[in-house]
């Protein structure tokens, strides 16, 4: 009991829902497998199996555990979660032609982009087929409604990649479709699943949006400021691939006619080879420290939420978790 | 009222249920839209407004209104259906990279690749979304269940795709999957959302199962037996995308060595350059009337899963279209 205490606050959180989790692996490995086409679990385990923090599945389970939940139906949602998030990056890695992820090669490149595209669309319903399991049109109707909110969110990502007029309020709509709606839906099914006071899901919903906010934006920031290794990705993905983030929708305002020139040329015509020279302007404007805090007052916001609910151990793990979710960029 | 009747069963079927099929063509329209994201109307448009027959809903609500249903949400189930179609038809252009749809450049030509997978994304939600709300658990068991089963379909076509090794059972699983799984739901939940008796919901999930089945059989005996203007297709589609479709299989078994290497060569090693002599052992060997003969059987079992039905005008012209389906191979 006494040797080497987790440290992280995810890692806490998935050793105090363990025997939760380990039914949310068991359920995603029996859901996932496929008589007809042996292909899908080949194509899922492979992405399941490089781990991911399982934060999603996380925020459900402890979100219907604070609730008081005692049933077993928290584990199809949160199989469900993971589901349409590993069904979304599947696609986005299509989408964006990403080689890594999770610090090994993609699935399209691995197999090719018509197996994550399919096995992508697979998951999606399978995950639909888990939630109508649980018998809630309420649940159906928070996931479903992310679903198409992510799918929107992606959407406008892609119109607006390579544009360097999008805004601060475009990209904050970006990411609460593409990250935060998935999030907000992880802990309110979590609550509404455990029968919650109307008061204590909206405080669930509200630290999910939040948290997913937050995540995103360091998220964004990590694409510039962070160590390529240690984020599972390349160093500068945004960057070659055109996406306006707040470091760099707020240095273009910033910046000079020859910066603008710089950005035009980077982002729009897609000569992305100088990531230095992209991350000077972004160290000349100070964009990164004021991404940070932004994300911060989201990790506020966050907490905030929490204090809406009835302190206890899994709440208080919740706040670590979104120190933690900033604290990633330092 | 007596000038220029349609003719062929599904105009028929479209005239006798319109108002109901305006109410489809408004739903459509209306849930397609997204006030955050103007591309993704913009290509569902593009492929909705190009037509199809839409035979999906077309069966959704027959089957419904042939049950005696007298109320709305079977329009909903019909866009419904609608939508998962479109869906796939966008992510199978992708995973194809087909450049012509119903006579049109296809969405991915059009937009790209990122936009067809996306906006299929957003569909998919869409449709459960439209789904949730009829409030059926069943129908939402049988419809997500659907999508499950289409894109298994997809994924198996994929894998067995340049494998001369295909058997004609493996072909008969990618059927019902692709085509046949959304043809039976879009004809089941019609009836379950009309509250018809047991032995009327499992005959018209049937009659839809062998519909579609015969439906696919077809169009496989059109890509090579067709005339490419007649279909909004390139003759010679599924030659050249190396899948393996029953008049080929059948060709395969019959065939001697040169042959065999022909096939090898076309289909797995990609040199489909002579669709010519591909026909020309198709004739040999007489398989596309072999094929032909095949979707008349299961044509005949359509038919003969609508007797179990209370004679209608509706029933017949169902009849009717089952017939159709396999005329189009003349």
């Amino acid at each position: 009991m006494t040797e080497a205490t987790p440290i992280k606050p995810h890692e806490r959180l998935a050793a105090a829902l363990s025997s939760d989790m380990e039914a949310v692996a068991a359920l995603i490995t029996t859901r996932m497998a496929s008589e007809n086409a042996p292909r899908i679990p080949e194509v899922t385990a492979h992405l399941v199996s490089a781990g991911g923090k399982r934060v999603r599945p996380l925020l459900t389970v402890a979100a219907a555990r604070l609730c008081g939940y005692d049933g077993e139906d928290h584990v199809k949602l949160a199989a469900t979660v993971e589901f349409i998030h590993t069904a979304t990056l599947l696609h986005d890695d299509v989408v964006d032609e990403s080689n890594q992820r999770r610090g090994r090669p993609t699935a399209n490149l691995l197999w090719d982009n018509q197996s994550s595209v399919l096995v992508g669309d697979y998951l999606f319903a399978r995950s639909f087929q888990l939630m109508v399991e649980t018998g809630s049109l309420r649940i159906l109707d928070i996931l479903s409604g992310a679903a198409a909110t992510i799918a929107e969110g992606e959407v406008l990502q892609l119109t607006a990649a390579r544009n360097i007029a999008t805004t601060e309020d475009t990209y904050l709509r970006v990411v609460r479709g593409k990250t935060a709606a998935l999030f907000q839906a992880a802990c309110e099914s979590g609550a509404v699943v455990a029968g919650a006071p109307e008061d204590h899901v909206s405080a669930l919903a509200d630290f999910g949006d939040a948290l997913g906010v937050s995540f995103q934006i360091i998220d964004d920031w990590l694409d510039y400021g962070g160590a390529g290794d240690a984020i599972g990705k390349d160093l500068g993905d945004d960057f070659r691939e055109g996406k306006l983030t707040l470091p760099v929708i707020r240095a273009i305002a910033k910046g000079d006619d020859v910066e603008w020139a710089f950005w035009k040329d980077a982002l729009e015509r897609g000569n992305a080879t100088d990531l230095d020279r992209a991350r000077a302007i972004l160290a000349r404007h100070d964009t990164l420290e004021e991404t940070r805090v932004e994300a911060i007052a989201w990790r506020d916001r966050a907490k905030a939420a929490l204090r809406r609910l009835p302190q206890s151990d899994l709440r208080d793990m919740l706040g670590d978790l979104a120190d933690y979710v900033v604290a990633r960029a330092l």
